[in-house]
């Protein structure tokens, strides 16, 4: 943030007020959260010391036992034991990530994806049926969507679901191993319930993919018709029992169908208030954006850890002498250490700001009355781009801390094994970060019209082709994020190349700049492939790495965005003070990470790339005193920190 | 490589021919470790099925029946049962990294670290009492340098060794909890001696760091005066007991000493060949030479897993229709999985290449007499150099590859479980990548001079700034390349501009420019930060990121020469062809990650930068086809890929 540097002086930070501001409005709810995880910290020990099955169900009490503070189900409707609001239970849900990741992952898949379905697909007999016991956790249930042939193209799933209108049942059925569900948590041990996706048929007719209850087991006893296979051990979450699931003519009543877009009478007679079946699956898919907000922001939450012991060390550990005379130095007076923690603690702190609005927009959402479907589509694309951005972080911050503790990070007790191993599934989990960075490029590109809304890769290139390009770009709200870079370049181009490097409006025009003319360039490059007459997937393949260059360049721009509203809004003190040399350090990585683009593009001369690499070494200089308040505000539990070596230099 | 682009065929890869190329002169070393690999592939199984102490054990086991086939004591001198050719010993220790690395680390420590200890700082009493059990594994040892407080300053080590004239022992003692010996591979479980790295103290003057034999257990049973803990659970690696070890004045005899570079008479005299205590310091770390230049093998080995099973996987499985009427596309059809893998590919030859010239350097200097010394620190400063990238290469390899497989690639049979976590503290353990990356930094910023090989970072700082920036230049080998880069460039800055981007003159030349320029610059910032009055310390963390940039600067520079002389030295055909395209991809891809750089630097324009990227994107294109050969040419053994499902798509 612009700051007058003769007048500059070094702030104090106030960490009980910086953090609450982080913990925002859903405070009460995240302080439950770190009672909750203070209470069952030796979670992180079990994890290393128990058997498998033993921890598992370790994992599922905890869960049970958390469930009865009402942490759990706070998304769910209040008459059925839920708190009924669905910000604070994200909120919770990421918060949770400052502890043992194998019940938070747990906890995901009974309340969010399990509970979720159930709510948000199903009606009300199915609500009175299973939402009590969802809420409460006496009712265990799996999200079987995923097959192992099909990851990230759910429409193409092989599983399906036969009505037989002689005795009023869908008969659910694997027809190939490609198409058993794969990974499905909850699945190889503790869930009585499957909500499964499957293929509609009625006759010879196929009406795409709808979810249908299905019982698995009664106790631990797996009902008829139905395997199980154990996905065995995995990377991290051991305490989340991942399963397979095969179907041999299982029969469910009509009534599992969970029919809330579309049902079937008794006499095989369909009927949607959704037309289109592609509308209708995207419909359906669309109760995926709350797992997709929630990994984003655990991800982002499981990065606090690994800064907050991180940065600890750096600031208690010295190493080799800086002068004859003097002890040796602390690892954080060094220039790459800074170099290596204090970015991604900027970062950290502009994804928590991004991770806040988004789930603002969710909580708009969830309680409007789910007709603006621009709204939520954006939504969407939101959560898409955020969870990409959030988990990618995750695993770069980890990995760059755990090196930065040495040998010490690499022992079990300091966290980090756990903490890598566990997340590195975020990445690709809950859609893979490529592909959803895609949807966000197709929504930016499709400019979130309703019309558009179900395409696929193909289907947008075909879109984008048949359009002339000016008209793409008119059609995008990147073409009103485009005028507003021209008011706030009122010099025009020379302007950017004058404007002091901790103006925020310089920061963000330059951003706007980006996704602006790779939008216009990915439109271009999509329509003359096609106008050369190569074919669709050829198109794609070739401009695919633009195109998530795109994606990504928005995604990047929102956080911007959010972090400087979120700043900017605040009273006058010095922990504005040192959140503006975050935003500053923030905004200007970003733009120094991708500083070559900005020069190909004209928006850099090689001495102003220079200039943005001092500057960015000297905020760093000025936050490293700050560096030690600046994770003590993320308010991880001492008890879930452990690394008590690590934190006792 | 230069190739012109209207003859251009696709070439048709020899995959036995390239797999014996790749093997190099010791085929029938690497063919011996693959049947080891292949006979005992169930540790790979056993790693996650054991309890810790069990597996332990089992390793330690499989390690002495693979001891007794030649494979692992082949850098030990003949007479001891070794087989006297260091190059065989890293050829053999790095392709023991396609299988269980717990497995490999232990081989590690026991020959490597342990025996080659007793070889290289020992005398002949020494030799012929512990090498023939340390061959044969019969006697298992560790090596206790590392301390907690200590990581990568182990000039400052805390343990002491004073000599009792009386009579005549060394008493070892571990004055402080920072000065515990820790990360002890071997200690914690198996290891009968240590060698023990401790401050020599005569009355009361100290002589620095020396290397001691001291016996820690017999059998199971901890000696008297010696205690042991264990590190417990690590991230990865739990085959292997890392330990850690204090001393309570335990007595030694005088011949206890590693007297090879300095030795203490029995009336306490001390006498060494070498003068300075500094000098005598590095000669004797000199030996941990052998481990750099093992472990970046490992890693670049380790890479070659993950690399072969992801290639195998994108090579089979099919995701999104293409169009309406074609199967689903393969993921390697995708041009932004093309970008994933193809570059990491083509790295993962280059640093093959270079790993085999720093071998035969090793092989060389091993050999001699030993009087070459600056062919020495230029040796360790190139061990060091490559370690770094090689170990960097794989975490960040493997972690692309697992990203690459999806949900499947964090199940533990798929083998990336295992080959993340195990890899991980590769870039951290036998030398901090960071600080070794300095090392390289100050090597070349002293022209491995042996009047300053023993500066330490603020000693570099010093002997920096006091010199005029022309003579540091010129006392550098950095000079000599200038020189050559000029030849290179005919037509002086034009050229440069003009030359074709296949032209590995081209490709050379822009890698020394780069070095050439990060030398006099960082030479010039430190010289000023100095005559500005700053203290050195303060300078150093200042120019911190420069001194890094250097470093890889230079290690870039001698990984690409390696590969294009390899490449160029080949007879014409297929192969050749297919290798030079690797050979370019690898090349512009170095350049394009750092093309901001060069842009900055006056090296590149805006245009020719987009036509570097325009030219990757053609070349993965090409490579394509070709990759599934690639892959199977590295000739990972079936049995040790596991990960059936993955590669049965």
């Amino acid at each position: 943030m612009a700051s007058d540097e003769g007048a500059y002086r070094q702030p104090s930070i106030d960490v009980a007020g910086l953090s609450a501001l982080l913990d925002g409005r859903y405070r009460d709810v995240r302080q439950l959260v770190r009672t909750n995880l203070a209470q069952h910290h030796e979670l992180l020990l079990d994890a290393e010391t128990m058997g498998r099955d033993e921890f598992r169900d370790r994992v599922r009490d905890v869960v049970v036992e958390i469930a009865a503070t009402g942490q759990t189900a706070l998304g769910l409707p209040t008459e059925f034991g839920g708190g009924g609001d669905v910000g604070a239970s994200v909120a919770a849900f990421e918060t949770m990530a400052f502890g043992d990741l194998s019940t938070l992952v747990k906890i995901g898949v009974q309340f969010g994806l399990f509970g979720g379905a159930i709510q948000q697909l199903g009606t009300e007999t199915h609500h009175k049926t299973y939402l009590p016991g969802a809420a409460d956790g006496s009712l265990m249930g799996c999200f079987a969507m995923t097959e192992s042939g099909h990851g990230s193209n759910v429409q193409a799933l092989g599983t399906t679901a036969t009505y037989d209108p002689a005795t009023e049942e869908f008969v659910i059925r694997t027809p190939d191993e490609a198409s058993r569900k794969d990974y499905i948590g909850n699945a190889a041990r503790h869930a009585q319930l499957a909500v499964v996706f499957a293929q509609l048929v009625i006759g010879e007719e196929s009406h795409g993919v709808h979810a249908f209850v299905v019982p698995i087991r009664d106790g631990e006893q797996v009902l008829p018709g139905v395997r199980v296979a154990d996905c065995g051990l995995k990377m991290g979450l051991n305490g989340v029992d991942n399963g397979r699931l095969w179907f041999d003519d299982v029969r469910v009543p009509r009534t599992a169908l969970l029919n809330r877009f579309a049902d079937v009478a008794a006499d095989g007679t369909y009927s949607s208030p959704i037309e289109s079946v592609n509308k209708r699956f995207f419909t359906m898919l669309g109760t995926l954006v709350l797992g997709r907000v929630s990994v984003g922001g655990a991800g982002v939450n499981a990065a606090k850890v690994a800064l907050t012991i991180a940065v600890d060390y750096a600031n208690r550990r010295r190493q080799f002498a800086s002068s004859d005379d003097q002890p040796e130095s602390l690892l954080l007076d060094y220039g790459q250490h800074q170099r290596r923690l204090l970015p991604l603690l900027a970062r950290t702190y502009a994804l928590h700001a991004a991770q806040e609005v988004l789930v603002d927009r969710l909580s708009a959402v969830f309680d409007g009355d789910g007709t603006d479907e621009e709204a939520r589509r954006a939504l969407e694309s939101r959560a898409a781009g955020t969870k990409a951005l959030g988990t990618w972080h995750a695993t770069r911050t980890i990995q760059e801390c755990r090196e930065a503790c040495g040998g010490a990070g690499y022992i079990a007790k300091n966290r980090f094994a756990a903490l890598k191993a566990d997340t590195d599934v975020f990445t690709t989990f809950e859609g893979d970060n490529t592909v959803l960075i895609q949807l966000v490029a197709k929504g930016l590109l499709t400019g979130y019209s309703s019309e558009f809304s179900d395409l696929d890769q193909l289907g947008m290139v075909r879109f984008v082709a048949s359009m002339a390009v000016d008209s793409v770009i008119e059609r995008t709200s990147v073409h009103k994020l485009f005028e507003r870079v021209k008011d706030l370049l009122p010099g025009g181009d020379e302007w950017s190349q004058e404007a002091g490097l901790l103006d925020p409006n310089y920061q963000q025009a330059m951003l706007r700049f980006r996704e602006e003319h790779l939008v216009s360039g990915v439109a271009r490059r999509l329509k003359s492939g096609v106008d050369d007459g190569m074919e669709p997937g050829e198109v794609f393949s070739r401009v695919q790495d633009h195109v998530i260059a795109t994606g990504r360049a928005h995604v990047e721009r929102l956080v911007l965005d959010a972090f400087i509203e979120k700043v900017a809004a605040l009273p006058d003190g010095d922990n504005k003070v040192a959140l503006g040399l975050l935003v500053d350090l923030h905004a200007l990585s970003v733009i120094e990470e991708d500083r070559a683009w900005f020069m190909e593009h004209g928006r850099l001369t090689a001495q102003r790339s220079k200039a943005i690499t001092a500057e960015i070494n000297d905020l760093c200089r000025k936050l490293r005193p700050l560096a030690g308040d600046l994770v003590a505000a993320f308010a991880v539990p001492e008890e879930v920190l452990r690394a008590e070596e690590l934190r006792s230099w």
